[in-house]
């Protein structure tokens, strides 16, 4: 889906809170939103907001010289998490459609976003989540995926995030499961280190897309994870960030994520907040 | 006090709102947004966030071709701010310490602000804040000048929350009375037209500030205005706007308004929506 004029603001204030997370020298922060008032004032060069918003976090990194800028955020949600963990698999336990509650589970992981969440994540927060019913869910048609298909490729999202969709890899072991993360850090979204400290390696083989974008931009993506992308019986695609960068794409994908702000859920056609599985 | 970092991203949100309240054309959206980014790109120009603001919201005028685009906004604020008015003085007479919940009441008529509350300001919503506590209230100082003082000079702020100022000024008809507005229509605050649409002219002279930005510029503003400023013995000035350029001004003025964004309340030492009378 192509950038929306409310992405312009949305940007400009995501990299402000980079920029003051990552140096306390005010004349650098000013610096970095400087260079990103640039950025938006050529935002005709992009289609996606994804890719937009490279460039934005590259420019944290540039400034900072910090390589990593949410290292340790990305940490502190994948422990976060993993103490979360158990309450998923008992919530799970409970439920008669299991694969129903799986998804959800997965998709409650969208919420432990930096950008949205911040430091609120608590145990109860996730567990009143894990209980709302989805707005949208098109799982007859990703049960009759699974029935035929072999190979599941996941495309991951955020660090944390990566731990509920663990839950879904357990579900599903009886496919080969491939689970595709970012090339290099970006924003707090998961990288190979982020998959394999969440324990996805356990049932799914991580490979990275080999592109460093908040999402897919396949162009840019590496010939392995072209080739699997077009070979995958089934595509599970996490999050906004993915979403925005492959909703128009020829492939029937599955879109599993919470809509965070009003511009993708006025895409959807749902509200903000509201839970999806859609394929498109 | 001087543009903080935060107000950039507001900026641009706050102008995109005002471009489609105003146009349904996107290319003229568009147009009007990455005009913006372009002043925002040279903000050093600027002091304060409402020389900003003036130029963000004259975008709008000369893009749309509107010379009032939030007349209709203003109209409906009066018209809802009127409707409370009987509920404003009914509240009133309840009270003991009748300068203090004027005082309230006009600072609660701050919250008659598009930017923020839009089409939510219902009646139950202000009786409500009517009855909330100022955080900080430095009324003793102001007794005391109310005590020796001949001439007050209230600068206003937005249309709406001029109903709620006449209440203000019916509490102080023994003072001589001068309440200033702006010059040109910027964003909802009050014009001339405004105020007299409020009735406010039954207890207090109306005057423009001669200046159009949406705060007090003291270079740009008549010199009808400056002299009365210089003279006046009580100033009382209303809202964010006024507060930000008139904060580090060497006469002692009252500032009587809401906190409504982070960046006033961390300069007040209070917090976001709190309700604060204080004297700089």
């Amino acid at each position: 889906m192509e950038i929306q004029l409310d992405c312009l603001p949305c940007f400009l204030r995501q990299v402000l809170d980079a920029a003051r997370m990552n140096t306390k020298d005010k004349e650098l922060q000013k610096e970095i939103l400087m260079k990103a008032t640039e950025i938006i004032g050529n935002v005709d060069q992009y289609t996606t907001a994804p890719e937009v918003g490279r460039f934005m976090h590259q420019l944290v990194k540039k400034y900072t010289k910090i390589q990593d800028p949410y290292q340790e955020l990305k940490k502190r949600c994948i422990e976060t998490a993993e103490k979360i963990y158990p309450d998923m698999k008992y919530f799970l336990y409970k439920q008669k459609d299991r694969l129903y509650w799986t998804l959800k589970i997965s998709a409650v992981g969208n919420i432990m976003d930096a950008a949205i969440y911040g430091d609120k994540s608590v145990k109860e927060n996730f567990i009143e989540e894990f209980d709302k019913e989805f707005k949208i869910c098109e799982i007859d048609k990703l049960r009759k995926s699974l029935k035929n298909g072999k190979l599941l490729l996941i495309i991951g999202d955020n660090a944390g995030e990566t731990v509920f969709d663990r839950v879904l890899v357990e579900e599903l072991l009886h496919l080969e499961i491939i689970y595709a993360v970012r090339s290099n850090p970006i924003i707090n979204d998961a990288t190979i280190k982020e998959a394999y400290a969440s324990k996805l390696h356990h049932g799914a083989k991580i490979i990275s897309t080999g592109c460093d974008a908040p999402g897919i931009i396949l162009d840019e993506c590496s010939e392995e994870f072209k080739k699997i992308y077009n070979k995958a019986d089934i595509i599970i695609s996490k999050g906004q960030g993915n979403y925005e960068t492959l909703s128009d794409e020829g492939r029937k994908i599955f879109f599993l994520l919470k809509a965070k702000c009003p511009v993708i859920a006025r895409d959807i056609g749902v509200k903000v907040n509201d839970y999806v599985l859609i394929q498109k």
